[in-house]
């Protein structure tokens, strides 16, 4: 099933928009797990438990793995495999390279980690990204204007017609023949998740920033959704991963889990 | 020592501007390898012990080890310890994420792998960039004009004043207190390495783009080094490890790195 299709047949029949991000650090897991052979695996597949029945997807952030070097990698790909299969998986790796180097790059998330989606940056432009987008089954979300502080620095600058987030928008719309390019919009920045869903109406969105980095769950979801309220995935990762640092840490991530999810379709036209 | 300082020493211990690629792609090694327990870390090995003493430095482009999975990352690692304490290694990664993930990022790829200097993609701006920049002993060489075609498409875009790529140079001197920052420019764009050197003439570059990319080797010293003839280093890789695909692919590689090291030295200053 071509990505795009794939997407809003899960967000209906999870019946969430909700994207859980596992971006799990190995210092603030509870105490109990840290004596399991492979501490950050059974915390994650205690989380993807408490968690699935509220989530569209599954997002895992490659960063906090790789931080662990050839174990990290080991367990990246456990917890891919972990995850069920009526959600989907999204390896959050922010690639992008020459075309020679983006096509190993799409390999390793695609065909090895067999994720379902992956995000990419786009600074080094078409043939950087072109590698990423040859299975039409496999989504790629583009950054576009991102959730943190330093997208003030370059993502705005402007040729005094559109800011470089509009071109980068228009040209993954350029790029879309099969479907599958998505973007990734901040929810910090919910003036601009209004203006690139209105240039680009049709195209999924990966929305972090809701959770622990404050994002407005309400503007978010009014602004980055379509006219359907749906094409649109909201991350929330720590805010959930660590709801609780105690024994009670699996119902804490399912209690956060399913409020969001359901805070999110509140606000679904 | 400080990594500007460091590069500086090696580039006249070696008497070396090359940057040897290690872009293993493990379908294009010699056939008889392909027997060995770890084939691209034996052919690593092979290149290495033939090109190091032409090479100030090893690049290693990390897509071609994830392309692997677990055995690709261990492969990684075993391959930065090979390479001999007299030459810089750099991590060809170009990762970049909000502050928190930015910082694991550094940990996999100074502290895990040990190496001594990372490329970074500045499109999320600050505080993605920051995490990498603490230890002054650390490179981090930013994406400022890319090599390949795509570097066309956002990586000039103009607010009447400058494009964005002399924005980012002017950024990462802002950033650079540490003396530890360095940009990457393309060798296929002659004329921008001579605007981006005049306006940052002490920053250390990495230039890519020379060998199988078809950089002008001339021009690319001419207007990459520093006044001093130096505080470069020029990546060449496919055209070094597959300078032959047969049994003389050693001799052929060093060969090439040897004539490679001294074109680039006939035209510093």
């Amino acid at each position: 099933m071509a990505f795009k299709e794939k997407l809003l047949s899960v967000i209906e029949s999870q019946n969430s928009l909700l994207c859980v991000g596992l971006d799990t650090d190995i210092e603030r897991i509870p105490e109990h797990l840290k004596s399991e052979s492979d501490p950050v695996l059974a915390f994650n597949r205690e989380i993807i438990e408490a968690t699935a029945e509220y989530a569209a997807a599954f997002k895992i952030n490659t960063a906090f793995y790789e931080a662990r070097g050839v174990q990290g990698w080991q367990t990246l790909q456990d917890t891919l495999d972990a995850i069920p299969p009526y959600c989907l998986t999204i390896a959050d790796a922010k690639r992008g390279d020459i075309g020679n180097t983006s096509r190993m790059y799409a390999k390793s998330l695609f065909e090895v980690l067999g994720a379902d989606a992956i995000t990419v940056n786009p600074y080094m432009g078409h043939d950087s990204v072109r590698p990423f987008l040859e299975d039409p089954d496999k989504g790629v979300f583009i950054l576009c204007v991102t959730s943190n502080p330093g997208s003030q620095d370059f993502q705005r600058i402007s040729d005094g017609q559109s800011p470089l987030y509009k071109k980068i928008a228009l040209t993954v719309q350029q790029w879309n023949d099969k479907s599958n390019c998505g973007l990734v919009v901040g929810a910090t920045h919910p003036q601009e998740l209004a203006e690139v869903r209105s240039w680009v109406p049709d195209m999924p969105f990966l929305i972090p920033g809701i959770g622990a980095q404050g994002g407005d769950i309400e503007l978010a979801v009014r602004n980055g959704t379509d006219v359907q309220g749906t094409n649109a995935l909201f991350n929330s990762s720590r805010a959930i991963l660590y709801a609780s640092s105690g024994p009670e840490y699996k119902s804490a991530a399912a209690s956060v889990a399913s409020k969001t999810r359901n805070e999110l379709n509140r606000y679904r036209k």
